[in-house]
């Protein structure tokens, strides 16, 4: 049995499907250009929590228990759970899942870490391991802000090449049977190297992980011997308005125009000319909620066929920052397709 | 195909082949009672770099490469990393292993993250989406301190109850195939849930972790219908001496008496007696590098046959603390067995 692709690319043979997702968001992004698509908007940030983090590990585990609600499962019915954040130890994770009492494989991919979960999710399912898994990530503006750069109190001016992280979680219920109504399905997964141009600039994300885009991309066209035309759109996670410039150069150096069907989620997901948001969001909530309310649903209503899907993520820390170290990339790709 | 075993467990029906293994650390665990085992200590625990994350990064890439070279493979036959540290955003693991050039999952289950990498990588490995992998994972007692604690400058005082941080990394490379001088088999796999007894105290870790331990012991008798006399050894990560009484007493409540085949790596790293380490050894490099020098050993000597290894994790971050958080824990369970 090899379900190996080329150099770094799996196949599935036979495809995992999405029985159910969920998503919710911050006020911000429920006042955006998406607003209306997901499941449920706070009114303010905290969620009733007395801090960002507690927030956010709220936004974890209300997501995976509307995505259980929609998919009429129950927790006991979860072999396993894949999940991360980007704070420091994946608290939001530690402290939002564990009362459904699931066992865990706790993962960690900076922003790209919603691809890398249901990658894994994906792979597990598919190889007997599970027959049902959940798939969970998040980010909060308010955590993510004092976890790499400053308190919102501290009130810091931000350049024009920054995103703003999406407060937001995702939970993606995969299963080897479709369930009564699947909304798409997994067809394969290629996964991020690390990708180091040597950029150093924490308030130009963008420019940092569209090397490592540029560079899985590019991979997965080799390893399935196919070209940008094989799919209906090719999504990064949040690049921005600067990164997404930087990835469509960078790709056309390698001989690939995806320019015409290129999206961004954290182009989509603010609208920066009222939102003030300059580069767009970012954040692993901001590919989750992105895929479970937009694009998701574009491909149930026949709009797409096959996407590829490939969320970004920027591998620094403010440790390694104030350590003058330069800030790697990883972008880890799914396929997506229609069941129908 | 179902690999399934019980509600939380995989049988690997063919075994996943560990081809070689490798260890590095630091001073103080080179002058401890394993010290002659492990395949390089360190003169002084920055190996000649400039910071103790720059010094963690590097006993990762060297880990990698030493157990690269035993195996005679190159780094483009390693078709995925699985790799995880505890510093905030995994930055050892990040910046230690991007030359590589190999597609990477990284991982978090804090000092858990050892038995989380091999599993997964076995799993990947078993499903023939890969047919060799590399698992590695690290801790630095600088780095930890000031990530968790205080910085070493500061000069605190540490309790009896604290554990004191393994400087080490160690990898191991999983294959389909045995290759010509396989050091064991990996033959199941049990994942850990996260466990919350409630308790805060971020100094005596190993109560902390011991419920999560002796979950995920309990779950794995129950997977299998065995019992504890099916293992030579059952081999917990760091829970140190007064996490072990802790064990031993959940299991049996439990109904499990595991006090005679019961050792834990980080008792066994040090001589607390003479090297101060009051509680014993913690870390993602603990149990890693007691796994590739002593525990591997043992098994190709032919002293044990079967062990049920499970590197165990707190998961705290200086934020979840501060905020008055609890210390919850995981533990995953990996069954290591001779090749012969």
């Amino acid at each position: 049995m090899n379900r190996q692709a080329g150099k770094s690319s799996i196949y599935l043979e036979e495809p995992v499907y999405i029985r159910s997702s969920a998503s919710i968001v911050g006020k911000k992004e429920g006042e955006g250009p998406l607003g209306l698509l997901f499941d449920m908007a706070g009114d303010d940030d905290l969620f009733g929590c007395k801090t960002w983090e507690e927030a956010e590990s709220n936004l974890q585990k209300d997501a995976v228990y509307m995505a259980l609600e929609k998919a009429k499962l129950k927790p006991e019915e979860i072999r396993y759970l894949f999940a991360g954040d980007l704070l420091g130890q994946s608290i939001a994770t530690s402290f939002g899942l564990s009362s459904y009492e699931i066992p865990l494989f706790g993962v960690y991919g900076a922003c790209s870490t919603c691809g890398e979960s249901i990658s894994l999710g994906a792979m597990a399912v598919a190889a007997g391991y599970a027959d049902i898994v959940a798939c969970v990530t998040s980010s909060h503006f308010g955590s993510a802000e004092k976890e790499f750069r400053y308190p919102l109190e501290y009130g810091n001016q931000r350049p024009l090449s920054a995103t703003w992280t999406v407060t937001g979680s995702g939970a993606f219920i995969l299963g080897k049977q479709p369930g009564s109504k699947p909304r798409a399905r997994i067809t394969a997964v290629t996964t991020g190297k690390i990708v180091d141009y040597g950029l150093k600039d924490s308030m130009n994300m963008g420019a940092c992980m569209a090397p490592a885009a540029a560079d899985t991309i590019a991979r997965h066209f080799q390893d399935f011997n196919c070209v940008p035309e094989a799919y209906d759109k090719i999504i990064t996670g949040d690049l921005g308005s600067v990164g997404q410039t930087v990835l469509l150069d960078l790709l056309r150096e390698k001989g690939y125009d995806i320019a015409e069907r290129h999206m961004d989620c954290g182009i989509e997901i603010y609208d920066a000319e009222t939102q003030d948001t300059h580069a767009g969001g970012s954040g692993c909530g901001c590919s989750a909620v992105t895929l479970s309310a937009y694009i998701l649903k574009q491909i149930e209503e026949g709009n797409w066929k096959k996407v590829l899907f490939l969320p970004t993520g920027a591998l620094l820390s403010k440790t390694s920052f104030n350590e003058g170290q330069s800030v790697p990339g990883i972008a880890h790709g799914v396929v997506i397709e229609s069941v129908g």
